[in-house]
């Protein structure tokens, strides 16, 4: 039996909203990571590890089922984006040691390779339409096959000038308004350009971020029907997933979501209805690999495929893990990207590799990414670390009422 | 406590169809108005009024949920158009009450204001589609964003000449006839019209007023679909709501209900199971604020957007309640345009304004509105409150059968 | 053509709740009458029929159901207590008229009696169980098959002493609160001993007056089971008939209601999903003689019977209605009792006679009904007029909130 | 404008696990405090209101509507129990403030008190069942009508003596072991007891904190039938809600669920489709008054009834926002009880008053209970604050594997 006999928790990136679980043992050596990351409440995340580390101490590391199961409600009240991450941290440092033990890669454990490499989507996007269509014509070069395709950042397209309303909104200079309407107009037209450029050989997706009134996301689904989609993604936010029946009842536009989820009863019914394509949680938010393995069997049952989150804040020890469950499951349909500057990179050696659109992992023992702790640490900027994260002021639409998310 | 004295009811507007209800107190100078108006009934509605008022006196002006749910069912049988609006109006008055006892607005006691001013759409019309092409032009000018188009009144779009019938069609002349099948090809025709001319930046909605047989509204709303309605409203009658079900398995156009609504079970199952957009309740018909802001929170749970009913024969009480309901609600989606006559805003002191498309609210305590009943007085004119205002003779079809509404 | 040439309407009874309309014609002697009654808003309802009366002259009176739709819709907004009683009390004047001129009863123009006569359901009660059984036995002595069993007035056997709560309720002094839980104690125990006394032979109902939280009310239906009632009644209140469906899974305990509906969506799904197995409409309150019989041909399509409401506060005009519907509807069940005073009966020549359990109508033309105006404003006594008739506080529980209705 | 200048935490009670939130404002002397309390995370949750707190500076403190949607989704990712209680401590004391500037108690501005005063239900338990009638029978004398019986802690009436298994469960001596089957002969006995001993006149609770399997939950309802439970309590886990259809099918035993609720899809389906009785959310845990009030909104048209968490952990100031929304809140059915210790009373001035079953507010503005933060400072115990209050082992079965939660 390998005991716990310590947990801590690893700050790094700039502005410290990385957060990596190092599980240690009382084997000589062994430990294992696992990404605890919240971009936005880093040390509410941190401190949930910290209240749950002792409860861990003298455990036998193996038994990460009792462990996954017992931990899931020492909070009494349980899921949500904090209790989630902080278990999805320790959940993936425990398969870590495992497969260190075993001497095998964790996509070994859960049932080996059934794919040579992981196709991952890129992320283009453009302040126009022809930035945008030299972003997409670079990722198809370098090998990609689906590409995101976004005008701008979040929101982008449904952007325009505010109408003068004669008192301040809601006490904040507002620059610009979103009208979700001037999206609807946007994105299909936007598509419309890249088909007519790019033809049907090159697949895409959009992410729409939440930002519609359900009806007008019903719209736009069925306006994008025409230029076939791989997928849109986040086209309603967690609280009307029911308007999914609705879409589905109108177009075949393929549906994916799941990066804000944490709770089960947001994706399994949309899993067992078939409302959705493609299941994009965010394998740390889901409570780690435990029930992110859970989550892509039911989709296997039901035809559903996976679409793991990656994206800017995401770690590259959460990344890795994503590509395990990747490598070994057949409910598999694709992988968000993510991109690391070199000395982020170079804190986390054996991390994955993309390369000619696919993310390759190792084969060594565990989920073959460690940490550089001083090279972590040497990422950090004190001033950075001060500042919050959270969004700040939403996205508001003209009379300054704010947007989801 | 705050002892309820007296009710009192002033009728106003030139046929006096305009009742205002006013609730004093034992605090000096206390009183609280709200809106019993209704255009067809006026005087059925202000003697429930009367009958109900009795009930109030002595009580605990305070009380309005108690109030509310004693008098809902203090005449046995309830809803429906005329005690739903003297209930209403009393409801309206009691919050108005409450407001000027707290010394804030009535929508800082609904959770404070979520936006900055309330959007308004517009009343565009013309007897032909030039006319109502500069119509909408006007209101665009104004600054409205949202516009509602008709061609002329009623059910325009879809009169021809009578075919000759051998007899007469009950005993009345009848110099025009309503057909179904005209009214599908004028109205997408229109819209064709104006986003040729106009564009897609202006958002348009069309008022069916419910004079389609279920199957052609349900071809009505697919075939606007192309022209991307903000909404299209009252497509279906309040008795055939059922066809919403049909109307969303094939189209997108947004669907707006809920002027003619006077009894719950004509909306919480549309809210409920997502058949509609756009909740049109008109505040005091729906019973007051009370109800009303009960049935923005059920919208809100299920990602409904409110759109309170105004128009032509609302009076600016009515107007001020729905405008507070809509600063502090979540689930607001737009505000329906009302205009009076400058003498008819003169007797109401403290009247929402309306600029560039936006009502405003004041901060005064309470609804912010008063009467002036002197002016109110003098507004009536006798004559013209002896008329009868039912709605006389329905449209007909051409074989003289009656159209609802 | 018969014109319509005037309508009118007579108060009777000591407190002039009762309001029969009467439609004269330009033909020599020829009018109906029809129940307009509200035993809260008589005025209301009054003021409903004379605002209404001017669309009716010069019609022809023979176009019931041009009249009806035309009249229904007339005051833009419809359905209601107040809108629907008024057009009830036209629409069975004009039911009158057309008998009369036919020379037939109104049953024979609605196709003929299918039935001898109308059985009739009696009230018993008592303040105990010693009482009740013998009212129970007087009423099968008279004749009756089916009779409603209660304890005392509304809400009987839910009532006890009130908890001492240490300000006053509502401010109102409580001298009973009612129990839910009690209710569901007391009313299968009284069933169990009128079973035990009485047998099976004779047929029971009961009226909950829908006093019961919907969860209790669905055990008390599951309760009552085991004594094989003919039905219960109004065990939810028309807010909360989505309950029916729960009821339905656990019982067959039958399940009547209407006496409170005003709208076709509180019926119809109840019919046309097998909810519900008689419909106890008030014809009056459904709209008049036109809506019920079109009522009574949906429930005969699913297997649903009626059992028109009557009760204390109807009229006899409102009850010979009834009656003659009863004559001629397939789907015709049962029919509540009425009962009048002698003096009553003489304000009503021709009014139905209740014997040995059975309701018979006369052979007389028309509604076979007519009112003496002399007899009918002697009856009124001028005190009780003035006095309101509204159900003042409602009954509460122990904490002083109100029980439904 | 009052604008918010600070925000901060206190910790109290022993082991400091009650947090309350304290808003301070720029009007002299005006804050607002609320509860952030988790009795086994409580330095999380007060990470993630140190980590929000200064979104909230220089923010006008009336606009709480406004507020909680900002904040809402400020993380990103949203619910779950550590950021609902943030968010709810931040809000309750946004009420408070709002509730002192209209110099109104809070229920004022939620529409004024419907009752009188707030039934409570008491927890009476005992080591067996003589010990068990001793405890109800003690609170039967003070005035309770609603009694919540136990054998025992959690899971009592479940245990057993652990059958031999040849190696050692998760490393951890097991003493006992949970069974379902004796469970589920257990608790019926009890109740069966009980009645024979206390009639029906009293009513029950019971609380089956989600220890059993789901088709034992289903069993258990239906063999608690008999004895006409009030409510039977989280008799399944937030996990298998959707049992509840399989629980409504076979009984009437009434459901109440909800304290361990983090998520609105957690009970938005379960209110509207009617498959449970009463809602327990904690109102912290919702997110505050401002969710928990339209919760209780969307029971009320439902015909569910609120049942608000209370109980051991929960501070004085939770309490009283629960007690709050009962006094408003027409869907309101009956509150859990709650009781602290003299010198925790006495830290809380203006706390709720329990008295002969009842829960009373005051009359002061706002929530009208406030904290002493030097007798809040005197409750702390630094040795209990160092401790770990997560739930530790859970109960397990006989062969070893944990019992939810």
């Amino acid at each position: 039996m390998t005991k716990i006999t310590a947990v801590k928790t690893i700050r790094t990136r700039a502005a410290g909203m990385w957060a990596i679980v190092k599980v240690l043992t009382d084997q000589p050596g062994l430990y294992g990571i696992g990404s605890a990351s919240d971009v936005r409440h880093p040390e509410t995340v941190i401190k949930a590890v910290e209240t749950i580390a002792p409860m861990l101490i003298g455990r036998d590391a193996g038994r990460i089922e009792d462990i996954w199961q017992v931990l899931y409600t020492s909070g009494y009240w349980r899921n949500g984006p904090v209790l989630n991450t902080a278990l999805g941290g320790i959940d993936m440092a425990l398969w870590d040691i495992k497969g260190k033990e075993a001497g095998m890669p964790v996509y070994a454990l859960l049932g080996g390779p059934c794919r040579a490499a992981v196709p991952a989507y890129a992320h283009a996007g453009g302040r126009d339409l022809d930035e945008l269509e030299d972003s997409v014509r670079g990722y198809m070069e370098e090998g990609y096959e689906v590409i995101r395709c976004q005008l701008g950042a979040y929101g982008g397209g449904g952007f325009r000038d505010p109408v003068s309303v004669s008192r301040p909104v809601n006490a904040w200079p507002q620059l610009r308004v979103f009208d979700d309407e001037a999206y609807l107009e946007a994105i299909p037209a936007m598509f419309a350009r890249l088909r007519e450029r790019l033809g049907f050989g090159v697949k895409f997706t959009h992410d729409v971020h939440e930002h519609l009134r359900p009806q007008v996301a019903v719209q736009l689904a069925k306006r994008l029907e025409p230029y076939r989609l791989f997928f849109v993604e986040d086209i309603l936010p967690p609280e009307q997933v029911g308007w999914f029946r609705v879409i589905r009842e109108q177009c075949t536009t393929p549906q994916a979501i799941g990066e804000l989820f944490v709770h089960p009863l947001e994706y399994v019914p949309l899993i067992t209805e078939r409302l959705i394509d493609f299941l994009r949680l965010r394998v740390s938010k889901a409570g780690g690999i435990t029930p992110a393995r859970k989550a892509a069997v039911l989709a296997e049952w039901f035809g559903v495929n996976t679409a793991w989150q990656e994206g800017a804040d995401n770690d590259p020890v959460n990344q890795m893990a994503a590509v395990h469950l990747d490598m070994a499951s057949t409910s598999f349909g694709i992988q968000e990207e993510n991109d690391f500057r070199e000395e982020e990179r170079a804190a986390f050696p054996g991390h994955a590799v993309l390369k000619g659109g696919y993310l390759y992992p190792n084969e060594k023992p565990g989920l073959g990414i460690d940490i550089d702790e001083n090279a972590a640490a040497a990422l950090l900027d004190p001033e950075k670390v001060k500042r919050s994260y959270l969004r700040g002021e939403p996205d508001r639409r003209a009379d300054g009422s704010p947007v989801r998310p």
